[in-house]
């Protein structure tokens, strides 16, 4: 079978280089790391120590861990009889992984840690998952049970499990969903039967369980919600278990095989290497489980991992971006087709020649770096909520992140699935034949507005805990820190890039400030309204914070240019292509926002007329 | 292995319901179907006869077609030694395709055909790709293959090849493609030399075949572009010859096996039952062709072909949307979860009542009805283009038909992009398992917005050939007659939808009006800005112009009512969504499109800025 030499993908273009001078840029001039590493405890984080860690992070996800992401698409995990195995390659990068010490990266020091502030262990996430997202999975979960049990864990737990977890010895997993309750988890119906000695038989079916089971470590720690006789209905019945695949000695050593069985994995669109298992707990006289916690709180806890998960997965969306955009751009650079619209050249050029391809990869471009300039200034924002000196500091900290963390996990996730279809479409009839890598990306990123809840539950949480609850005070702090920065590029109005973005942001800004107000006003009394609405709310506050970022990239590149030219020249133009081409549109997203009303008659057909 | 039950599909969600009462009303009211039939040769479209037309399509393929497209995607086409063997049902599916006479709907009587006018065509085509896109391809490549010869083949050739053709017995493909030549075929290297009895020996590459080799049909007629020796270099120097699988005795029985193997098919992200073939021409001395026309006019007849294969990728567009929809509608009514925002309900309700599912429901399907309004007054404009009796009224219906090709191709498609992972979206976590099948449409969509020219090809032929030279008057004359429209929602203006429309298709209007004058006035002098944001155009065009039906369908659904509630309040609702959601954007748009520059720092960026 003779293949087509058109086919013949370069290795240059699978393969991935992390952005660390873009890291870099975001970090210092728009994430305020010489802050950070003022706060109590990040002393250590200077921006040598910075530079170092991005380095080796660099060096390990390009070299060992990219490599492997083709590999498992091809050649995903495979079920037999109750075991999973992983594609060949990821058990010893996973080792790798540990020992390198980046399931700890930003863990405490007294549990193995190295206990870096969220700021430096973003961008070692992002390369994580740009390098491999089904790899990195495996990570992001065990992260989760890290910090479910540092905050509710007993010291005999944390003792016992935390030093496996962070050492990357032993993975975890969040055991939310069951075939009747997806997003709802008021439908929960796994039951945990405490037991004399104190511990308790869980038995139920969990769904949807990313590495739920494997051939990785040694073991896999499960973080199991579920419900005690006679706990309440709903929600507030439901507390949070820790049920280990082999039950752990009083020494720290493997015992016993504990009930629960892998029954299946799923054949899914993407992310195919990362096995996602049906777990059946308990059909052997119950699976031993251990209360985190206190009974009834589960969700509390549960809230805690997933907000630190959905920030992560928005952390995703960015990382496979910039992989897609990477190989985008180097197949633009390489292909060559049709001679230049502007008739300045009569043969055939590379297609980044032409307007349009150049357009799209100025888009993917822009999405992303915007998207992660915001996630580096929320990390920081994580930071200071988490290790300043001042309560008050720290309160206005917390609400900062909190209305930003739905933003980020929506917005950098919704624009990774149009970032990736872009990637597809500069490859042209190339992206759509799978040998290519460009199509993976798009598959991988589709699940991504989906899990740790859907754009569309980011967006009811944006609204309700995140907007209405305080009265739009947070989002109005948020407004104001962009009104500084209006009055700043104001000073710089003789400069075109700055009168444009100037005109964009004001815009944005009146429209995001609009669309809260309509929200705060009309949440409660035109409900259907609004959550018709909330979504298009992400995606408009989205845009014009991104846009924010891009305003305060644009005045630091105009001001540092003559230093690295190349660099801050490419910087003005996405900022400028961001603001001409995409925050442009913010007031067209905020007409059909506040055009909402409850009687809209697609709220008022009856099922029947869908 | 035991099977998650939530994953049992129900076979309703998979099924496909044919629209045709949403068809019928966009035909009767909006594609003037009266008119239709009172064109010379087209009697006998009358009501009744469409009626029963698209009673038997809808049979057909909802029962006969549509049960193989899962199983297409399962068990796709596969390849060996030489010989393509398609999906089991294929086979005999299309046997019934052909004798049923779907193939030869709109292709003259005199060769077999059934001589109905596009109109009527364009709904049985939406229903064959709604029903199976992969297995749909093979009737849209054999109708380019008749066009072409109806435009320039010799009487011999189209006696000998159209009525096997029209019948279904033969299928057609079209050569383009070849490794170094995606979309630019001034690249084309594939050679054909004359013979003593004016046949021509054919070498060369082509890849992207679709439906080069299968085992659907007794023969294969493929359509392929080559160079003569001593043609001009360029696209001016290509001819269309006429390359039989079997040669075809005198008698029309078949003869010998023709000198052009099919070396290997792609492994695709979608659409996998159709095989893509890598073809060799000539590799033992010459594959046996024949001229279609004159020499070196070969680019011209592609056109003619092309226009017609481009008008059909839209409709794909718009089936593979429909599908999508109906089967996240299903979804969304059985799928029970979460209580509903506004408490009017104290338990989990089907995921329908959340006004987000409704949202996306509805966006999808304003979306979907929009385009297909949008592509059946297209069908009409061809109709008359070809039969009005008036050389006047021929030109100016050839004029707006070209003017909106390249709109229906690129909006219907990218918009079945969106509206495919609105339907992964609306199933959650399901929409990522490939058993439920929502995942199927968003990985077939994907190669709409590619061939047949990519989107940004549509956009420089909706700029160049369709706007800049006619000086922007096919363009206004849509627009004057959107400016009637909005007289008659004026005159409405006291019902509150229908002064919402007025508001939002006069600003769409006059955004429209504004990027046509920009365009105009600047791809000739500022080439690579114009080219930069000719995307943007087409997709104003496409919003501003579905605006446009979805107004013209307002007005009529208001007026009969009382006659059918429950359908003509849906579409009052779709439309007014469509109005306060879609076509509110807009002027952002426009104002994304008029700000562009050549000196815009994107454009002017170093290749290596990348």
């Amino acid at each position: 079978m003779r293949q087509c030499t058109a086919f013949l993908v370069s290795k240059e273009k699978m393969s991935y280089t992390a952005p660390t001078k873009d890291m870099l840029f975001a970090m210092q001039n728009l994430a305020g790391l010489a802050r950070i590493s003022t706060l109590p405890g990040f002393e250590d984080a200077t921006l040598e120590t910075v530079e170092a860690v991005l380095h080796e992070a660099a060096k390990f996800h390009s070299e060992v861990v990219a490599p492997l992401n083709v590999v498992g698409d091809k050649a995903p995990s495979s079920w037999h009889d109750g075991e999973v195995r992983t594609t060949a390659g990821f058990r010893d990068a996973f080792r790798q992984f540990g020992e390198g010490g980046w399931q700890g990266i930003v863990h405490p020091t007294q549990f193995g840690g190295q206990g870096l502030p969220k700021l430096i262990g973003t961008p070692c996430t992002e390369m994580l998952h740009a390098a491999n997202m089904s790899f990195g999975l495996c990570g992001l979960l065990t992260d989760g049970a890290i910090e479910a049990l540092l905050t509710a864990g007993s010291d005999e737990l944390k003792q016992r499990y935390l030093p496996r977890l962070i050492a990357g010895e032993w993975t975890g997993t969040m055991n939310l969903t069951e075939p009747q309750a997806g997003s709802d988890l008021a439908l929960v119906r796994t039951r945990a039967e405490r037991q004399a000695d104190n511990s308790y038989k869980v038995s139920g079916t969990k769904i949807f369980i990313t590495y739920g089971e494997h051939d990785m470590a040694e073991n896999i720690v499960h973080l199991v919600l579920a419900r005690t006789p006679g706990a309440p209905d709903g929600v507030k019945g439901i507390s949070l278990f820790l049920v280990p695949k082999f039950l752990v000695n009083s020494d720290g050593s493997l015992g016993a095989r504990n009930d629960v069985e892998c029954v299946s994995i799923e054949h899914k669109l993407g992310i195919k290497a990362s096995p996602t298992a049906v777990l059946q707990f308990g059909d052997n006289g119950g699976a031993v489980g251990y209360l985190v916690g206190e009974e009834s709180r589960g969700l509390e806890y549960m809230f805690i991992m997933m907000n630190s998960a959905r920030f992560a997965v928005g952390v995703q969306g960015i990382a496979v971006s910039e992989r897609a955009y990477q190989q985008a751009a180097a197949y633009a650079k390489e292909r060559i087709q049709s001679r230049p619209v502007d008739g300045s050249v009569k043969e055939a050029v590379p297609i980044i020649r032409h307007p349009d391809v150049r357009r799209m990869l100025t888009e993917m471009r822009a999405l992303t770096e915007g998207a992660r300039a915001l996630a580096l200034v929320a990390a920081s924002y994580s930071d200071i909520a988490h290790a300043a000196a001042e309560d008050e500091t720290r309160a206005q900290y917390t609400a900062a992140y909190e209305y930003l963390v739905p933003i980020i996990k929506g917005w950098s996730t919704e624009m990774s699935v149009e970032v990736t279809s872009l990637g597809v479409q500069i490859h042209g009839g190339m992206g759509f034949i799978e040998e290519t890598g460009a199509a993976q990306h798009y598959r991988d990123a589709r699940i991504l507005p989906i899990y740790e809840g859907t754009t569309a539950i980011q967006a009811n949480d944006l609204v309700g805990r995140k907007t209405v609850r305080d009265g739009g005070a947070a989002a109005r702090a948020i407004l104001s820190q962009i009104d500084d920065m209006l009055a700043a590029l104001a000073m710089r109005g003789a400069q075109p890039v700055c009168s444009v973005m100037y005109a964009r942001l004001s815009a944005g800004h009146t429209a995001l400030a609009s669309v809260v107000d309509f929200v705060v006003n009309n949440a409660r009394t035109d409900a259907n309204a609004v959550f018709g609405v909330s979504v298009a709310y992400l995606k408009l506050a989205g845009i014009v914070l991104t846009g924010w970022q891009m305003a305060r990239s644009l005045l630091v590149a105009i001001e540092k240019h003559d230093e690295d030219p190349d660099f801050y020249s490419a910087k003005i133009a996405t900022a400028d292509f961001f603001a001409n081409q995409i925050l442009v549109r913010a007031p067209g997203i905020e007409a059909a926002i506040t055009s909402a009303s409850g009687t809209d008659g697609y709220l008022t057909l009856s099922d029947t007329q869908f």
